[in-house]
C-alpha cells in the first residue's frame, strides 16, 4: 500500500493497527473502532506515543475517554470526528457534531486531524448519497472557521470516489478499490474508470481426480447435480473451508452456472461448469466438453478459481454474485490457510495438489 | 479428540495429517485426498515410515501411483479402498473394487487397513442411504474371504451415525457430531441421541457503542432496515470478516430475525436481533426492548453471537439456516483471527471490545 502511493492506513480494531505500527509502516494508521482505552503496556501505546496512531471519535461519551486518556497518558492524540449522516451504525449525529468538534479543537491535548462520515448507499443511491453529503457538509460550514487547513475531510468509500470529485475531500477511504473492484451497480456500470480496476488476488489448483459418470447420476452431497449425459468429472481439492463459497441451494435449482477457469501450461483453455454442492474442501466440476481440448487428459490440470480478469466468469464479482455475497465478503474469507504468494502487488493463492506441494517440500 | 477416545483422524490434506503426525498425536491418520507421491524430505514421510498415516485409495489410477511410493520408499503402506455408492465425489466404481482389492491384498507392500464409502444424502434421504449400503454390502459379500477380521470397515457420517447400528460397521467417521452437532432434517428431528449433542464453541463480544435512532430512519449498507420506533442501537465490533455470515437479502425481505444473546453477569437476560447488513467488522443489535432490563446501560453489556445451547435461536443450527449454510462451512469458516481459548472440550471465542483487549494485554 505504501509503495503503491497510501498516505494513511485505516484499520478496524486496535489489534490490527498493532500488527502495522512501525517498524512495519511509519505511515499513520486511523482506528475505525470506538477505542476506549490504551494502557501504556499494550503494542498500540508506541504507536500512540510517537503520534502515528489517529482514533475515530463516535460520540460525546467515548470524546470523555479518550480525553482522559490523552491526560493518563500525557500526550497528544490524533482524533478524526465521525459524523453520522445516515448510515446510523457509528459516529455521532449531525447536531452534536460542532459542539465535540468544539471540545477537541478547545483541548491542548487533543488534536482535531480530521472530520469523516461513511455513506449507507454510494453504490446503489445518487440520491441517499448526495443527501449524506448535504448533511456532512453542513456540518463542515457550521464549523468552517474551527477547522485548520491541515485537517483531513474524508467521506469517500470505493463506490463513492467513481461517483466524481465533488466526494474525494482531502482523502479518500477505499476499501474494495484497493482489492481491485469497484462493488456491482449503477456507479460502476457507468464508471470506465471503475472499469479498469484488476483484482489483487488469483486462486489457482488443480484437479486431482478424474472420474465418469453415466447420464442419471447425481453427484455430491444430496444429489443436487444429475447428469444429462455420460460425464467426465474432475475433483479440486477446494472447498468451503478454504473459503470457496457454496452456492446457494436457489442458484442450483435454476441451473445459474458458476465456473472455474481450465489452465494448459498457464494458457486459459476455457471454462468448466462447477456441478453439486461445494463441499468442505473438494469441489467437482464438469471436463466433459474440455477434455478433447486438453488432450483427453485431465488430471493434474490448472484449474483458475479466481481469475484477475474483472470481466471473467470466474472473476470476483461474478464469483461473488454467484454466490449471494459482497466481493469484500469473498475476498476477506479467503480461509489464512491457504498459501499466499505476493509477487509486485499482486496475491497468488496456489491451492496445488499433493504432488506440488511434495515437490515444492 | 484423542482424549475423548478417538482411534483414528482423519484430514482431507497431506498438509493436515503434517501438523498431527507424532509428536502431536500417535494416532493413526487417515488422509482423505488421492495423495499420489510422498518425498523423503517432506514432513509427512516420518508418519509414513512410522506407518501412523493411512491413504485412501481412489481408483486403478491412484492405486499405481501408491504402489510405486511403496517400492521407492521400501516402507508398508496401510490403505483404505474407497468405494463410490453413489456420492460420485472420489472413490471408485463398485465394479471395479474386487479388483483393486485383490491388487492390494496381492501386494506385499500394501497393507489393506480399510474399506469405506462415503453416503451423499444420510441426513435427508432413507431410500438414498440404504441403496448406498446396499452397493458397499454387495462388494464386502464379494471380496468376503479376502478382508481380514482386523480390516477397518467404515461408512458412516454423522446422521448415518444416528441412523442406528446398521451402519456403524467397524468404525464411525463423524465430521459435524465432533463439533457438536447432527445436521438439521429428519434424521435429527427422530433422534434423541442427536439433540444431545452439546455444540464445541461459543462466541462471545460486546456491545461497543449505544446510539438512539428515530423512527424511520434507516440502518446499515444500502438502508436495509428502517426503525418502526425510535430505537436504541448497539454496535458489535464482529463481523462477516470474521466469519460472522451475511444475511441473505430474501431474508432481510422477509423480517425472518437473527439474534444474539444479551449478557449481564454471564447471565443470559434475553435476546436482541440484528438489524441492517452485516458489515465487515460490525453488526448493528436493537437493544430497545432490552435496555430497561440492563438498568438502561447498553454499552459494555456481553453479546453471545454463537450459543452452545442447541436449540438456542443463536444456537449453531440457528445462526447457520439464518445465512442459507450448512453448520459445518460456519464453523470451518470462523477465522483464524478471532481468538480462541480451549477449556476441556470447549473452545470459548471471544471477540472483545478494546477495553478488554487492553487490560489483558
Amino acid at each position: 500500500m505504501e509503495s503503491a502511493g497510501a498516505r494513511m492506513l485505516a484499520v478496524y480494531t486496535p489489534r490490527e493497527a498493532a500488527e502495522l505500527i512501525s517498524p512495519v509502516s511509519r505511515l499513520p494508521i486511523l482506528i475505525l473502532m470506538p477505542v476506549r482505552h490504551v494502557s501504556p503496556v499494550d503494542d498500540l501505546h508506541e504507536g500512540v506515543r510517537t503520534g502515528q496512531v489517529h482514533f475515530v471519535v463516535h460520540d460525546a461519551d467515548h470524546l470523555d475517554c479518550l480525553q482522559e486518556l490523552a491526560m493518563e497518558l500525557g500526550q497528544l492524540l490524533h482524533l478524526h470526528l465521525k459524523v453520522d449522516t445516515g448510515m446510523h451504525r457509528g459516529g455521532c449525529p449531525a447536531e452534536s457534531a460542532p459542539t465535540l468538534l468544539d471540545r477537541i479543537v478547545d483541548h491542548k491535548q487533543l488534536h482535531l486531524a480530521g472530520v469523516c462520515t461513511h455513506f449507507s448507499s454510494s453504490g446503489s443511491s445518487e440520491e441517499t448519497t448526495v443527501q449524506q453529503r448535504a448533511i456532512f457538509d453542513a456540518v463542515l460550514d457550521a464549523c468552517i472557521d474551527r477547522i485548520d487547513s491541515d485537517c483531513l475531510v474524508h467521506c469517500a468509500n470505493t463506490a463513492a470516489v467513481f461517483r466524481g470529485p465533488a466526494f474525494h475531500r482531502s482523502m479518500v477511504r477505499v476499501g474494495l478499490a484497493w482489492a481491485g473492484a469497484c462493488p456491482p451497480g449503477p456507479v460502476r456500470d457507468a464508471s470506465p474508470e471503475a472499469k479498469t480496476l484488476e483484482p489483487v488476488a488469483r486462486w489457482t489448483s488443480r484437479v486431482i481426480q478424474v472420474r465418469e459418470v453415466e447420464e442419471g447420476e447425481c453427484v455430491g452431497y444430496d444429489g443436487q447435480w444429475q447428469a444429462r449425459r455420460n460425464s467426465m468429472l474432475g475433483v479440486v481439492p477446494v472447498g468451503y473451508a478454504d473459503g470457496y463459497p457454496l452456492i446457494p441451494l436457489e442458484s442450483v435449482d435454476v441451473q445459474q452456472q458458476r465456473v472455474v477457469g481450465l489452465m494448459k501450461q498457464d494458457q486459459l483453455i476455457g471454462y468448466a461448469p462447477v456441478v453439486g454442492t461445494v463441499s468442505m474442501d473438494q469441489v467437482i466440476i464438469d471436463l466433459t466438453d474440455l477434455l478433447p481440448l486438453l488432450g483427453g487428459e485431465g488430471l493434474g490440470v490448472g484449474v483458475e478459481l479466481l481469475s484477475r480478469k474483472q470481466d471473467a466468469p470466474n472473476g470476483l464479482l461474478s464469483l461473488a454474485e454467484s454466490a449471494g455475497l459482497k466481493p469484500h465478503a469473498l475476498l476477506s474469507c479467503l480461509h489464512a490457510r491457504i498459501p499466499r504468494r505476493y509477487e509486485g502487488d499482486v496475491a497468488f493463492i496456489e491451492t496445488v495438489g499433493p504432488e506440488e506441494r511434495m515437490a515444492t517440500g
